[in-house]
């Protein structure tokens, strides 16, 4: 089959990737599931593999080139494995980026994210960016009539990272509350409509692109603001004092040290985007009671849920499709911030 | 000042209230307040005073006779004790139904309802099917601007009995889940709203009335039944085997045997109308896990939420106004089911 | 190997199981385990499996007997199929009821209960009064050191429905409130050191039986009160108006309807026992707030909670034992309520 | 009456109160209480007036100066004003720490230290430093009988901030989690005792001290760490991966920086003490996803409910006892860290 592969790490990204023919994906355990991969979504995570970033995590012993990338995955089932009942070939699915393994202490609370037996295709072995692609049974979510793989493949990543952080949100905010959603960018706009579904709050959009402040406006932020200088004060003033949860999707340059200080008594900060470092006084913390709290992808029924509120057309992902053979273009566009919404790879 | 009295009792309810001009009441109390009444809503409890059915539980000594009955009240302050800070006169106010102490137990929680030492105008005292009406300042919400009297009175009892079942249905309802709304009266139309509002759940109104399932269409109810002798059977089938949460806003008349037959397992039947009994095998609520839970009005934060959603325009009620003088009209109207949404007396 | 068997269903219970010789269970799936038996405890649902209550749900087409019985079980593993990572020969164990599938919305949620593709040994197919056992690796969780498959196996369903119960009653009794436990039997005396050890309510244990009270008193119960016919009227005094909670192990006899009398406003009847019918008006249902709630086994996380509380020596089962061999007379022992505790079968 | 009272603030605290014989409290407002003072904790925040922290957050405009200090008062009601109902001369109370004025959104959600219009006696105002001293009626608690004021003076601030922390904890605490308390000081050793009794974790007590750590020994906490170099790497050892909890009781001189590294996957950091700064990487926040929450003393429920646990036994203040001529020593053995648990002023 043809695949997306990558050969090397490159700090300043000046590496292609390169179709290739490899060997089609093999069954090997009952619970196996082979995917014709739909569609394939393109992440800031895939641009950070290629730097190196992740090479010591995931490639520890230096033998994972050339591999496959690619870890949000919709499509159609090809093959089974022996023990799989819940799914057969032929049915349209969309995949949890994580193959859990069912029995550890986090599969068995509904965590799947905290499985301590876990392989991450994409991430730690071949993943979506090729024609046909090895999950599990455990991986996969049939898709609701009329839906396609094409237009819901970044849900399986960016779209239940969004919708997590927004139900841990909604469970606190109230009608009359503000909630920040800092950045509206893959998952910021997700979480946006998420949270217009979820609870009565009031949303408060930030973003420095006017065309992510369009976009925000068009998906019903109550409130947009422009993230200049005086973001805190302009947003203090607004609320009558600050929010009750600010989402932080960036994580870094600065915007993690305005989000605190963005909340009102009691409030709390979830953070989702990363790269910087939060420092804040404990005196702060104690005065205002407020909590600082990470948020990390999502659970296999959090996609679910997510997945009903996409079919009932409550919440649509924007993307902007590439062909495989132009994988590298839509990477190009990625680095250039040149793509509206997600971009998707369609083998 | 004129006031609608209500001099007998009668099982029959072949009673006219008598318009008379009775005192002013007086500031006794530091956090007194009284408040020129706007408008105050006609509620079933009403029509059960008139019976006779409270008679027992507020008017133990018999002396209660002749008074003002009107729980449902909204208007403008007109006179403060010496202790009220927080509202002036001339500011637009709705009432909590209750008087509460703000000192025992349950007021501490926040659970006015709990309240061990409250006075229930318009139930055990005075209330405000008058020109003017004597509460305290805990139970004042100040209205939003724009926001006028006569357009939210029955949401201080009508309004957040709905709102605080809806609000708990709400924490256990996920996207995918189904929600039963049985009956779409003058508290169900209130609580298909909230529900839209609060959570992501998929609505499924039913009632026997056209008009009633009309308006539930007109507010986006999901799924509409007519509630019919097979509806047990349709609603599973509806909802692939039964509801995630039934709101029984009826409570008689066997639709209180009907809800928690609704339920799938792990389901939760809410009961907030009254008048029949529930039997039910303790077999069946282990099997299927289900709760059975009594909702009873709301607190003061959950009508200052719920009038937050009513100032924001997601949350509204349907009213038919009728002036003082032509109370008897209204109650007339009322027992005969003439009235669309809720009756509102405007002295 | 040896086997404990039923071959006929009688209602009266003058039936003996028979000691057989038969086939050893095999191992057919990739997650299968054969577990050597150490002991298996006796439940009162074998007695009502004997009655034939449950025939028309687990015996439907008739084709079950002979069979047997056992479904709190504990011992060794002996075989594992080839997929199985998490235990291995010789590992002690013990067996959560189901045999769930891990797939399908209840197991993804982490209620093993609710799994839609279960298995239940002892009741659907061949269980634990035998020397060898057939279940999965999802039903397994390792011993603690020093712990003892005789000392546990009935922790595996009276254990884990009087933990669940105890641990959701926990999560609303804060110090101050009193919580009845009616009925010290097998799950009784589990739920009072439950509660002991997961909060700072206060126990009001309530049993008929003088045998049942002093153990009550010895394991802690704050309160003991002997369930004679004024015991609504002297749990209202005794607790200044009423329990927070009550949770109900009998569920039959009329226990069921004192339960929601015991409680004060705002408190949970939680139902564990079962057999008789709940009456409630809904008016009173509704001025009180309380809530009727439904509870089933538990799932596996709460059996390995359950297990830390036992290992730490906290939560311990009172038992009697008896030889394969001699099951006849455990069980008539267990009809005539001359068992202590649990009656454990140790083959 | 005699008071001890500040003079002047001084930073190297070289500081005497002095007892003088000021004018008795004098009831001005309806709710308003006079209490004959008990007994009076010596709390660190005591210290920090006289260094002059608080001195441009309470003494704004400087004319604070000379005052009462004292803000963990208990006593025996002298005088009520006209209004108050639940307590009467002669009563035994506590008193929460805040003045709550029983009207704004944090109160009536029952969260008092988040009251818009509190006064704050021994801060902002006179405290409990004297033979009489003025609060209201809804600061009080009446005490238990049997219970006497000068055993229970510091659970008014010292006890309710540990309960707080401690309720807060325990919600997410299951057992055979690990729950780390960092510092066995006046509040560490109460939130000991609360853990025991609201959870079933187990504790892991961490102080530099050897005092301190025999104290967490005689409390029953389940391990015992002398808080070295190798904390980080001992408690990821002894829990096979990291606490579930921490709370922090210190806040400064880097144990704020070692509280988050001890958390495993999906762990809170809870913090109480203060006065360092907090610098958490956002990764490492994301892919941990834990979480960092501040805790601010405690509402008045929650006093109430630790007063029962004192009442029953269950969780006791230790305390050395000074009379109000030897506050000044007091003051320097507090300083010197010579006071065994809380010291107790006695007027």
């Amino acid at each position: 089959m043809k695949a997306a592969q990558l050969y090397a790490y490159d700090k300043e990204m000046n590496v292609d990737l390169k179709i290739e023919t490899v060997p089609d994906p093999v069954i090997s355990d009952p619970g196996d599931v082979i995917v014709r991969v739909g569609a394939a979504g393109l992440c800031r995570t895939d641009l950070h593999i290629i730097e190196g970033v992740w090479r010591d995590v995931m490639d520890v012993d230096g033998a994972l080139l050339p591999y496959t990338m690619g870890h949000e995955n919709a499509g159609w089932v090809e093959e089974v494995g022996t023990g799989v009942k819940s799914v057969k070939p032929g049915d349209a699915v969309i995949c949890h980026p994580l193959r859990s393994c069912g029995i550890c202490a986090g599969c068995r609370r509904g965590e799947d994210m905290y499985c301590e037996d876990s392989i991450f295709p994409g991430l730690s072995t071949d993943g979506g960016f090729a024609e046909y692609f090895l999950t599990n049974e455990r991986a996969l979510i049939k898709l609701n009539e009329n839906v396609l793989p094409v237009n819901v493949a970044p849900m399986a990543d960016a779209g239940i990272t969004a919708y997590r952080v927004a139900k841990r949100a909604a469970k606190i905010l109230s009608p009359g509350s503000y909630c920040v959603v800092l950045g509206v960018g893959g998952l910021g706009h997700i979480a946006l409509q998420c949270l217009h579904e979820l609870c009565g709050t009031r949303t408060v959009a930030v973003d420095q692109s006017e065309a992510a402040r369009k976009l925000a406006k068009d998906l019903g932020a109550h409130h947009v603001l422009d993230g200049g200088p005086d973001v805190v004060e302009e947003l203090k003033e607004l609320t009558g004092g600050g929010a009750h949860a600010v989402i932080d999707f960036v994580g870094e340059l600065g915007a993690e040290q305005l989000c605190w200080q963005m909340l009102r008594q009691g409030g709390t900060h979830f953070v989702v985007g990363y790269g910087g470092t939060i420092e804040v006084p404990t005196v702060h913390m104690i005065i205002n009671e407020i909590a600082i709290v990470g948020s990390l992808v999502g659970n296999y029924t959090e996609l679910v849920e997510l997945m009903e509120l996409n079919a009932e057309g409550r919440v649509n992902m924007r993307a902007q499709e590439y062909s495989l053979d132009d994988i590298n273009a839509a990477i190009t566009d990625f680095k250039n911030r040149q793509i509206v919404g997600r971009g998707v790879i369609v083998p």
